[in-house]
């Protein structure tokens, strides 16, 4: 830490406000309700009447601000990369980076802890851990990432695939659904990423490892009375559209016998799946989403339906076999007399996290006491961009009742402070 | 026949355009091509690009005139009622009537012989009986109704309600999509039944029995390979929208066993019934023709689908059996967890046909040689209007490929000759 004292001096009279306990360091309890301050800080940084940061735009310009000045004020050398990632930065005895974060941006009408409390934790666990350890071996960094969500820029990930060097500068022509591509947004928010030769600045080679802490999204860690999940792999993602084609017919005078109505066979289609997904593997998911019968109309044997399905499996999972089942099942269905289309919209293998962080995460959870499971990540995660580049863990912490991207999402601020404390012991492995 | 000479002279006239064999009465390859020639003229007195005969419409106006030239030039005594449904009449010994025919109206972009077929097939067997057999017993009608299809005014039927006297004044109060009314149409279209006093002379006392020759609009004739099918019964219909409410969640992070995944719900929910519908009755049918997911995205648990069904069957059916099944289908849902919420849009108990006039049309068929079968109407016709009123029976012909509502309906020559020798024998039998 550089500047130690002033660091202290600052968190202090930040924590007057609201910090229970004064002490130098914070208990547990205090970086809780430290935490849970800056989020709504974060959040309440909007213009808007909800939480809405699509990347680079006024409000996420304001949030970026409003962490710069935390990182500023806690003692960390702040930049930002060409893209619009913000960084801070405590030098270590090495130029190599131990880098900590997650993403800035939110889904519209979104809620306050999804990326935001990865990087507000991450900021609080380096500032204690510097302040109790001292200087760091390795440099240690958090990171705001931008473009997680895609819900501007459809394709996602642009700032840790800028960060991992897979963002190539043809990329940024991609546009939002107003027609502003990822160049002009950069130029209209002041950064550099819009010239090539600076954009060619944002991916780096002094990453060491890469951790990323994060809201769970999902129910299972509340539902088992756990506190952390240790996130041994990323789902793979095969959302496809699916269209059966029958034969329209009149649903008084066509008897049972002689129809082919896919609407029908649409009902066995997603009865049969379904139960296949549960039986070949806990851990994957099966989902459609999206169903429509064409014409739709009570008295008319549909012409077709329309299938938006989604499945996901961890590594070692059955995505292959629940893809090959898919296929059986579709091709069940075409000797039946059905015409099936199925547009694959993305299919992506899952990404395993790198075993050894795994472990040191694992280590940290036991030293803590907490009670703690191994899982996949359901959801897409800036990790999995990471993983194959820099070795990558992921710390999830329990989401009431599962609810994200809402304003009803909430994580308790014992839970905060629980991913805090983890985090710290991780910093201290991978940095010290 | 009042004027036997003259009818005779015209039908020549005509018959020297279209018919082959001249004789004074038609062979049954002549009846077919003659009654074909006239439902093309039919449906090409329209203006527009495709066949459509709203009620009341000036199209359906056209029509209607042109069929009361045929009938004029047949001899018939010609007269319209208040509702604007045409007939045409021949006197017989007793005042008491023998009423034949069918639907004037079409739906939007329908066939030529959905409706018209049974007018002009009766105007052709009744003028070929008295010709061939001379003045009847009772006095016989044929009878071109208005809005049976419910493609102008939702409510259907209005033509053989207003003969039964199931239609009161105030009905006409209904609105089509464009806000006019049954009475302002009727009143636009030079008709008297918007005046309260004409309206009540609609209803009809003399009818002794109506039978309606119809088009089968469904396939099992042609996979059969029958010539003829005797109605027995109209189905009883059922209509209802179901929405099943689940819990909206992730689909990527929410274990399948946490899930209150609607459309899953709604698939079991689809096979059971159909499952149950083809296991308890041969003659029921059970449809979900529209089906929607909400928000109906790929990677979201839904939080609803709507589903809009519709299930049929004849007397002596399974109706109840699947309204029961419908309900324990519902209540288990229910039990799990879901939300189900049942519109109820229509449920109507099938209607029997006379057995007389079934056992009459029987005989017919027979004396006349061809392949048939007793059999329900899945659709829904005038003749389950007049069903508790005076003896009424129905007489189905071939449809190609069960194919109706479409430019592509088709009923071959042979066919409509076939229902012409058959509908001559029940005149035969009924006003002789």
């Amino acid at each position: 830490m550089r500047k130690p004292h002033k660091m202290t001096r600052k968190r202090a009279s930040y924590a007057q406000t609201y910090i229970i306990n004064q002490q130098t360091t914070m208990d547990h309890t205090s970086s809780g309700q430290f935490i849970k301050r800056r989020l709504d800080d974060l959040a309440a940084s909007g213009s808007g009447e909800y939480i809405w940061r699509p990347s680079f735009s006024k409000d996420y310009m304001k949030a970026a601000e409003l962490l710069k000045d935390w990182l500023a004020d806690e003692g960390f050398r702040v930049y930002v990369d060409p893209v619009g990632n913000v960084f801070g930065r405590i030098d270590g005895e090495s130029d190599r980076v131990a880098l900590f974060g997650s993403h800035l941006d939110t889904v519209k009408d979104g809620g306050k802890y999804d990326g935001a409390a990865g990087i507000v934790t991450a900021l609080t666990a380096i500032s204690e851990t510097v302040r109790r350890v001292g200087r760091p071996r390795k440099s240690i960094e958090v990171v705001a990432l931008v473009e997680e969500e895609g819900s501007r820029f459809l394709s996602s990930y642009t700032g840790s695939k800028a960060i991992t060097g897979k963002l190539s500068f043809s990329d940024l022509d991609e546009k939002d659904s107003e027609g502003i591509s990822i160049m002009d947004a950069l130029r209209e928010a002041g950064l550099e990423g819009w010239k090539e030769e600076a954009f060619a600045g944002a991916a780096r080679s002094d990453i060491d490892s890469f951790v990323e802490l994060h809201i769970e999204q999902g129910p299972v860690l509340e539902n088992k009375g756990l506190n952390i999940g240790v996130v041994t792999s990323i789902v793979g993602l095969c959302s496809y559209y699916v269209t059966i084609k029958g034969k329209q017919n009149h649903a008084g005078t066509t008897p049972m016998s002689m129809r082919l109505d896919p609407v029908a066979a649409a009902s066995e289609f997603i009865v049969g799946m379904t139960e296949y997904t549960r039986m070949v593997s806990d851990s994957a998911v099966f989902t459609v989403g999206g169903i429509r019968a064409y014409p739709g109309i009570s008295n008319v044997i549909a012409d077709s339906v329309r299938l938006e399905l989604d499945f996901r499996d961890g590594v070692g999972g059955a995505l292959d076999k629940i893809r090959a089942e898919l296929r059986r099942q579709a091709e069940s269905l075409e000797a039946r007399g059905f015409e099936v289309i199925v547009d694959i919209r993305c299919d992506e293998d899952p990404v395993s996290l790198d075993p050894d962080i795994v472990g040191i995460i694992d280590d940290s959870v036991r030293e803590c006491g907490l009670k703690y499971m191994r899982m996949n990540s359901g959801a897409g995660h800036d990790s999995q961009i990471f993983a194959d580049m820099v070795p990558t863990g992921m710390i999830f912490i329990p989401s009431h009742d599962g609810i994200s991207h809402s304003p009803l999402e909430y994580t308790s601020e014992e839970d905060l402070a629980r991913g805090e404390m983890v985090l710290e012991k991780v910093i201290e492995k991978l940095a010290y």
